[in-house]
């Protein structure tokens, strides 16, 4: 019976996601390509947006044999030398993991696993050229598996007057198309949720498509905040606690965390008389800690902050719709912020887009979902905006069959932690709170679509009804000229006048 | 512009999933207990199996205010000393992660998952007891977040003369209930698929509920195999190579993969005559592995060896359906083995239980999806299973409304690799020839529930009919009784007689 326990292994992240790379969004040729530019375009965007740049984005896609050859360039702040290897070799180190801060990257995986993906169908490494603080390094970087640790080669320093960051990798097992799946509907989407950014993509076929930006404005920078005091459990507080440099437990809550004030801490004194608040964080126990977190619930707060969520706003979405996808009609909502799991921040964005052309947008009843800005292609069917959308009664809003009518439902989610359903990031964990927002939102905007299209059908049905008096108006004409001697044109001349005012000018 | 990489950290995967747990399938209350329950159970089932042993697994659920007690106890073989922490307390350690093998665990995470879910809602670590190999230890373990090592504590050893696992662990954030998602209804799946196996559950209630098992045969016990040449690519070939003792090309491809002989080698050599087969494997390079994997693509293979994928059994699948289920009518189908991504073995069973009443199986239209025996309750709608449920036409097979009639669709999935969406494990990928393979075997089933419905409905129309006709007799014979003059009642018993003979004999 022992022998079975012989092959007791340890595994790195590393190998965890080389056996499971269908789990970083690493599965069907499309998607796999779609993975890799989505992976680097939100690296790009999140670093332009820290350093305050507006971007400007090159993507070239080169198809060589049954390979690709990505390149994705930028003008953000590139990365410092001593970190290349850490951020785009090694799984679960980066800069915004532990951060709570609205990005659209938040696991520090996404970059080291298309690094992951390059080694497991070309064994080449990623090349990468990153200008950085007047320096530029070039080098090459792959993954050791077993131990999750970059192997950075070839480096080559030279000064540099600009700064970026330029990354050309090797992929098989990828394929490109121009489908709902492809890169090319990728980056169309990230254009119309980030209007300040100037995005370039060349196709294999040598064909270039330029997204400009709509806006020359960088927008404002994501806030790092501090946790909310109803968001946290007994064991986030004895971690923060032993982080914490404070001396004394009521200062540690002050310090720690958002909206705890003096006046906050007498209070949870009061519910507490028998834990002392003058003592070390340190010594925090489990049991007092559960208590602690049992009166936070019980006193009244203020919400949390929400300026560290950042919409991308009603005009942008708006403008940036009208410009790609040219619908006859554009309604957008921005709900105020709310809250999930008691403190995380979040906003909800809706747009619906209707009356759209094949040649614009040949997708009929479609969902673009965003999180963060970042554009959700794949894992629909398990996702909360999803679900949101599929939960309208749609008729109700004079749209009868929502799959099959000119119509495109925009959603943003902004959080400062967006709950992805799995490592992929492809799809919102069904959160209530978060679900039953974006149902408000959409149904919001979609009262006034419900107007539109009532207003749309009703001058059809009047123009059906001119057109059918117009019919008669000829034959009219000619019978009461024959009868009463006038003109038959000038019969006919008031004739049609008199239908055009009931129908055109006065309306229905 | 360089602050912005101050904060740039590295984590451990303790960290990532703490930060993800609902990547684990800790997310709601009940769904929590039920991931708990889950891995316990399926890591005790794969034990007993692995060693040969009937298993007896015993799970207790106490309600203990906020928080419950769960103790799970089997008669596994233990686990020696020295992996007890890796075990339990180290994300991806254990024996399976990097074996082929059919098992239902096969990441390494889960039951070092329920040790983070503990420690993150009650602060307590897990308690175990593992008796192996003449020796009982008793222990408590947690996991150091920081560096995803385990934490043992309190180790008492002492002689033993039985043999198994006790593991107890405080879990707050969950709820028990006796749902469709709930640990009932997922203890009686996992007892439909697992008929070898007696689970006894003890709900907070203090109700009890014994699924004994109805087979007193250990499964065939699972094999690890070779990989098959046409499942492998470049990169993996490289990897075999450098861990292999071969000290020729040609000897190490006959060693270390299925199906390769001295003449398949001799194709290959043919095909690549620059190749030198003699070499040593450890130098060989990726153009080189990239070549070979493309003359395998060329040549013919005799398919994977199968035998390694044990399904349950057409007969014990229609043993459990009635037993627990006790439905009207019952058909079970056990397809052939196939191959997903050109080598990896799989086997699709599908049984289809029809007329479920309330006492039984209160839930209309119900799919049951099983992967290694395993029950899969949670993030259906992203499953290859639900996919192929959904894409057939019912009405075809005389369900008119699938979604509300009394039928429960069974899907078992044996694999030695389950392509699960996320490490949550409870969806399995949408492969092509995996959906392809579950819906033929749907349908293989719904051919023969379309007979018995339509005779089940046949023999409604008969009964009608026959209800309506002896309505009439009655009347008829009184009618014909006084037109002419026979008596009454021999001229009902006659009709009578004619009308069941057509009826009840003869059939329609």
């Amino acid at each position: 019976m022992a022998e079975m326990f012989d092959s007791f292994k340890e595994h790195s992240i590393a190998e965890f996601f080389k056996k499971n790379r269908h789990m970083l969004g690493f599965s069907g040729k499309v998607r796999s390509l779609t993975t890799v530019i989505h992976e680097y375009v939100t690296n790009s965007l999140d670093a332009c947006e820290e350093a305050g740049i507006l971007p400007y984005i090159k993507v070239e896609i080169h198809s060589m044999g049954d390979k690709y050859k990505v390149v994705v360039q930028d003008n953000g702040p590139g990365i410092p030398r001593e970190l290349i290897g850490k951020a785009l070799g090694q799984m679960l180190a980066g800069t915004k993991f532990h951060r709570y801060m609205q990005q659209r990257g938040q696991q520090g995986i996404g970059a080291a696993g298309c690094t992951m993906f390059s080694l497991l169908t070309t064994g080449k490494p990623i090349h990468v050229i990153s200008a950085h603080n007047g320096t530029a390094v070039s080098c090459d970087v792959s993954i050791d598996f077993k131990t999750n640790k970059p192997v950075v080669k070839n480096i080559v320093e030279r000064p540099a007057t600009f700064h970026g960051l330029i990354i050309e990798g090797f992929f098989g097992d990828v394929k490109f198309d121009k489908g709902q799946y492809g890169p090319l509907e990728y980056i169309k989407r990230t254009a119309i949720a980030n209007p300040h950014a100037t995005i370039e993509l060349i196709t294999p076929d040598g064909e270039k498509y330029l997204f400009k930006r709509s806006i020359d404005r960088v927008p404002q920078k994501p806030k790092e905040v501090k946790p909310h005091p109803l968001g946290i459990g007994p064991h986030d507080l004895i971690e923060f606690a032993k982080a914490s440099n404070a001396k004394k437990l009521s200062s540690f809550l002050i310090n720690d965390f958002s909206r705890v004030t003096q006046k906050k801490v007498n209070e949870l004194k009061e519910l507490l008389p028998d834990i002392d608040f003058n003592k070390d964080p340190k010594a925090l126990s489990w049991q007092e800690a559960e208590r602690i977190v049992k009166a936070i619930h019980k006193i009244k707060w203020i919400a949390p902050q929400t300026d560290a969520v950042i919409p991308i706003g009603k005009e942008q979405i708006e403008k940036s719709l009208n410009n790609v996808l040219k619908p006859q009609f554009v309604t957008v909502v921005e709900r105020q912020p709310r809250i999930y799991r008691g403190g995380i921040p979040f906003v909800v964005e809706v747009g619906i887009a209707y009356g759209l052309t094949d040649e614009s947008f040949p997708f009929k009843g479609s969902v673009m979902r965003f999180a963060n800005r970042a554009p959700l292609l794949f894992d629909a069917a398990g996702c909360a905006i999803t679900q949101a959308v599929k939960s309208i009664d749609w008729k109700r809003y004079n749209i009868q069959n929502f799959d099959e009518e000119p119509i495109a439902v925009f959603v943003n989610l902004s959080s400062v932690h967006v709950p992805y359903v799995s490592a992929g990031k492809q799809a919102i964990a069904n959160e209530e709170e978060i679900v039953k927002e974006i149902k408000n939102g959409i149904m919001e905007a979609a009262r006034t679509i419900k107007t539109f299209i009532r207003k749309r059908y009703k001058a059809k049905e009047i123009e059906k009804k001119r057109k059918a008096l117009l019919r008669y108006v000829n034959r009219l004409s000619e019978d009461l000229a024959a009868l009463s001697g006038f003109s038959q044109e000038e019969l006919k001349q008031k004739l049609m006048q008199l239908v055009e005012e009931r129908y055109k000018l006065g309306g229905g």
